[in-house]
């Protein structure tokens, strides 16, 4: 796999010298209080193109909640974006992110239901990865007492689309299997968790070998990635899986349609593996759009058995379904209460730390969710010495390599 | 639409003259009690390879039940497996027929649950249009006894496939809307009475004009077969249907995809669009595939959308799933015993008229189940001059032309 570590030590550097670990107190009380410090993508391709850098403040719309943000979610769509591997790709530059929390700074006119302070967690539509993030209202959900920021920003996106996958496309009960590949990412665990709220439920993960020890426990069988999945499943359940949910897309479509057992669904909900090195110069969307392998309804009829897509991002900013979403947080809020759930979160960066992020969830390096803690400055060691950073990434060529840069990086699990 | 009137004179003819409306108790205690009527299939193509003649009747091996059986039901299906457009057709020749109702005559051993005299229905693989079938056990279930026998022939395959789309495959909830083609049809006068035992569900029907009469009182929304159904269902509902059952296939499921809202499901369930003519000489099951749209799995990713196949004959005596099946069962006579849903039953035929049923089913006549009641005689009026059957056939050019067999055949409405 390719690595993503080229020309990364200029950049960092950049980083890091123009943004000296500014506190978030230094900013509101800086003379232009009308700036601030978000990421910014300037042109599809590597991690050379995005910049932590001052942008104008957003100010609140009608409807809309201003937030000053605590934390972002990471997710591998991101990358996607980065490299423009995606339909209707937006117009450039941008601040990435889809999802943060914070506290509730002002509210627009006809806001209801927000006061300033408020915990809140958020969808937003491109914005996020900023210290100051704007968002209709009807995006916005209040916190747990009980949640950090941090477990926040890795709970909206990841769980919302496991439980709606599970529950609302696939409708999951009781005896169920459900195959999940990435099982040890952010949507993955979620998965995982929300399996165990229904009785006799058989998770099979599929995960690199390298997060097997992390991640043994939250599933029931568990396979290595680059094995021959399906030769395995097949042998401990020959009559197929009730479940499958497909992140990768590719060759797994097919496999995963095999796979099923008769009124099995299996959903897409992401295309990874469109994504093979830094840029997309040799896998576009278009291009993949056309690699993958197509369904045949009669094919469906003859079988029983059922394909869905999920997206929920199209769900939200595209198919105004925010208050199926609003009812499905609810539902994952009560689960958060009674400590059926909860967000695993990987590691906290620093927006300049944002590319050594994106090399890790590119690197299938991460247990649950990474996460860009606003507040947090460079670690020490990165700002000290970030060509080590780079070199690691380069020689890295097993993804268990991963031992090396838990030393300089704040885990929490 | 080609009629299937050519050559039924003869045929008609020979199979009247050689079965003189005989009585079942004649068969019973005719000198050879090891002899059955029934309709053979000879060779695959026209109504003329349909004949009935006396065959061995069968003994029930380990696990099965032996019916007398007193009514079958004659689904589209039925036209397809008579000209070879399904997948895998049977060797011939065969008895056709998937369902049938009747009295326990006696049962093979290791077969429990089951006593001489139960008034049952059953689901068979084939054999079902005789007066006597075996039948595994784990597809016979008791009749309430408020259940007529053609009742019960039209209550199996329909009510059950309706119950397992809308409840299993889509999980039909309150406030959906549904749309169902051939809403006349056995099927889709089930689908309409189950969607009524949900609170608030809208009911877009597609029925030809000569049935919007007998229907209407059964859907929300009434459209005729011809016309351009996508437009006017999108000015009620621009947002688009939860669930599209099609029967049809052909150009209709890229339809029935556009018309989905997000996370809506639509279920193929059948292909009668590749009937058009008495023989499969224009459709054969091997170009429908190739000729049916293939769906992109990244399209339904990006649109939130579900696209679901569904045979129940599959599920039975492919997949094994008579378990869940059963439970289906249950449910549905619990719904029978409220009286929230009843079989619609089209018509009644004697086996030596399956033709003129057939020719039926074909011209899309009927409203609700045919049946082929087998202690039936053939009416005089046919018997007497039989060339009529076939020159209405031959000179009906619209379906709305049935008001002159109505008078000829024992409607039940």
């Amino acid at each position: 796999m390719a690595k993503e570590g080229a020309d990364m030590t200029e950049e960092t550097q950049f980083m890091i010298d123009t943004n000296p670990g500014k506190e978030p107190e230094h900013v509101e009380s800086s003379g232009d209080a009308k700036e601030m410090r978000a990421v910014v993508l300037a042109g599809f391709g590597g991690l050379n193109k995005l910049r932590v850098t001052k942008k104008a403040m957003p100010e609140p719309q009608d409807g809309e909640v201003k937030i000053r943000v605590k934390a972002c979610g990471l997710n591998f769509l991101d990358l996607m974006v980065r490299q423009g591997s995606i339909d209707n790709p937006p117009k450039l530059p941008i601040v990435p992110g889809f999802e943060c929390s914070g506290i509730v700074e002002s509210v627009g006119e006809n806001t209801a239901g927000f006061e300033i302070g408020d915990r809140v967690m958020a969808f937003v539509n491109y914005n996020a990865w900023a210290e100051v993030v704007c968002t209709p209202a009807d995006f916005v959900y209040k916190m747990p007492e009980e949640m950090s920021f941090a477990e926040a920003a890795a709970f909206s996106l990841n769980f919302v689309a496991a439980y709606m996958m599970l529950f609302e496309v696939a409708n999951l009960r009781e005896g169920m299997s459900v195959l999940v590949h990435s099982a040890g990412g952010g949507v993955g665990q979620a998965v995982a968790q929300l399996c165990s709220t229904v009785p006799n439920v058989t998770v099979f993960g599929i995960a690199s070998c390298s997060k097997h020890a992390a991640i043994r426990e939250s599933v029931t069988h568990l396979f290595d990635r680059n094995v021959d999945y399906m030769q395995e499943v097949q042998k401990i359940s020959p009559e197929g899986v009730d479940i499958v949910l497909d992140c990768l897309c590719g060759e797994n479509t097919a496999k995963g349609l095999t796979l099923l057992r008769p009124l099995g669904t299996y959903i897409l909900y992401g295309a990874s593996n469109m994504v093979t090195g830094e840029t997309k110069s040799f896998f576009s969307f278009a291009k993949s759009w056309w690699q993958v392998e197509k369904v045949n309804p009669i094919k469906l009829y003859e079988e029983n058995k059922v394909i869905a897509g999920f997206s929920l991002l199209n769900l939200l900013f595209k198919h105004g379904k925010c208050n199926l979403v609003k009812s499905v947080m609810d539902k994952l809020l009560c689960l958060f209460d009674q400590k059926k759930i909860k967000p695993v979160v990987d590691s906290l960066w620093a927006l300049e730390e944002v590319k050594e992020a994106m090399q890790r969830i590119h690197d299938r390096g991460n247990v649950g969710k990474l996460i860009l803690d606003v507040e947090k400055s460079p670690t020490p060691l990165m700002a000290s010495d970030s060509t080590e950073t780079s070199e690691a990434g380069e020689e890295e060529e097993e993804p268990e390599g991963d031992n090396d840069s838990k030393e300089r990086m704040p885990f929490i699990h």
